[in-house]
């Protein structure tokens, strides 16, 4: 009988589930609510009546699983298996792998959900090969993940991979963090659509006001829809976004030396908006001494990169005698 | 008979060779001027007869030779083992490798002067038993080495651990590589001297201005001296330094999670004049949202680093089967 693997993107508000063979085709998957008000134990029983009922629709046996990969928001601590603390979801020191472990009876390994996100790109996405990557989410924060050697980098104590918080700024603007200059004060969505709010608060004139008038507030998509649309204020934010994310990609060069970096995340609905002025300020600003071959990309996967990476990190993991 | 590895620390200056145990215990070292100007083939024979010279003086033959390792400045394609670029010797694309392993007829490893000199301080000096590390070189320029998963990040196409040109201040400073805000251009043994001679210029007053008159220049040395004499001019500069250094520190933290950042290089001789404030600044820009443990620390072993790290990851990579 043919093995399969199961792929768990764990988010605050759905789970999703979705069975492969070995080969990392999906069978099939399912998403429903994730309810975690319900607390880690109803989450995890959730988790084994939809895995059962999926396995079993696919003409499987749960003892045809080879492991279970689960992709979470918030710290994790890999090692362990344990959800340390995430700020949208009240999960504080949870040992989630051990807890699903117990309830589907297969080896399980937990990661963060950017670094699911990051793996799966790298075997099934825009970083297929690449052995130095880095993947970048741009949505109301922003966060990533990082492959050297062919390896994630976790860090030490789960830090590693947190790359909303590098400093571009040094005294620059607060970020929610605690600390000052973060390029995710800069380059976020949030972020994005604050610094245009500022901007016409402090008198500057642009066809946003309207939407302020109407919506009482801006959001990026609203930024980048006038900035199109030839507003030179709008304009303004979307370059000062786009250098920022320049600078990040210079900085991430700089320490690992990714081949690639792939944006992934909400704000990436832009397109080349979104990403030609990135590749200009990066060409712009990055030093002169060499000629660097890195490529600036989107990611390839769309919403079931967090079921594709945590099955092909479960595969993954298991073949190394990862985990048992 | 025993066996033994050979250390290689070639700088632009002088060449210094080491004969090691297989457990690392220096056998006999040596020092003799490069003389690079005589071109590669000659620094090669150099090399050749110092090797030989040293293994016969410890009671070796050169058939003991286990294998042998090569720190050189500049970008370093380590899976080719050539010097593509150094910015101080004039060796362009130099199969540097293959002309040793011709010469001494052993394995060999070429690898940059900066990741060797991380290696030794991970496997013997400040960095023991660190899977998660990094060494910052601090001299006239900052360079540096990231191992995360054990591994040396090296990079894709010789990139990664240039950390001295990771962009602190986006539209700051002008560096040398010919990009704005690198953290070369402020915490940078010659950046601390021409910051505090543009304030000197610039009409600020301090004890450094002796210093002009006699010497007609300020070297790092000086503006430490005058900095910890309490010469108030001094101290802002010397405060910006380790300011600089410090939000080095926090993105290196947040992108491969360190559990050690060590310092390296002339500057350190400063001591905890240069080592506290560092640690004053990091404790008050890094984030809040979690305590960190990272250790901020000086590099343990000094001018033999080169030639212990150069033999350690010889014997390291043969281990492997990835030299032969």
């Amino acid at each position: 009988m043919a093995k399969i693997l199961i792929g768990i993107d764990f988010g605050g508000t759905n789970l999703k589930i979705g069975c492969f063979d070995e080969k990392l085709t999906l069978l099939i998957k399912d998403s429903i609510p994730a309810q975690i008000n319900a607390g880690p134990a109803a989450v995890v029983e959730k988790i084994g009546e939809l895995t059962a009922r999926l396995v079993s629709l696919c003409g499987h046996s749960t003892y045809d699983i080879i492991a279970a990969g689960i992709g979470t928001p918030g710290v994790v601590d890999v090692e362990n298996g344990v959800v340390l603390a995430t700020s949208n979801i009240k999960f504080t020191n949870i040992p989630l792998r051990q807890m699903v472990r117990d309830r589907l009876n297969v080896p399980v390994i937990l990661e963060n959900d950017a670094n699911v996100t990051c793996w799966a790109e790298r075997v099934a996405g825009a970083g297929k090969g690449a052995r130095e990557m880095a993947l970048i989410t741009l949505g109301t924060g922003i966060g990533g993940g990082v492959i050297t050697n062919g390896e994630l980098v976790r860090g030490f104590a789960g830090n590693g991979g947190e790359i909303g918080h590098i400093i571009i700024k040094q005294d620059g603007r607060l970020c929610g963090c605690g600390q000052r200059g973060c390029i995710e004060a800069y380059g976020s969505a949030s972020a994005t659509a604050a610094r245009a709010t500022e901007a016409i608060a402090a008198g500057g004139k642009s066809s946003l006001q309207k939407i302020i008038e109407t919506n009482g507030q801006i959001s990026c998509k609203d930024v980048y829809e006038h900035s199109a649309a030839g507003d030179e204020l709008a304009r303004q934010i979307t370059d000062e976004t786009a250098k920022s994310l320049a600078t990040l990609c210079i900085n991430l060069l700089h320490i690992t030396g990714p081949r690639r970096i792939i944006f992934y995340g909400g704000m990436i609905e832009a397109g080349e908006l979104l990403l030609e002025p990135i590749r200009k300020f990066f060409n712009e600003h990055i030093w002169k001494i060499r000629k660097e071959s890195i490529e600036l990309c989107f990611a390839a996967l769309g919403a079931e990169a967090g079921i594709i990476g945590a099955a092909a990190l479960a595969s993954y993991e298991f073949k190394k005698g990862k985990i048992i």
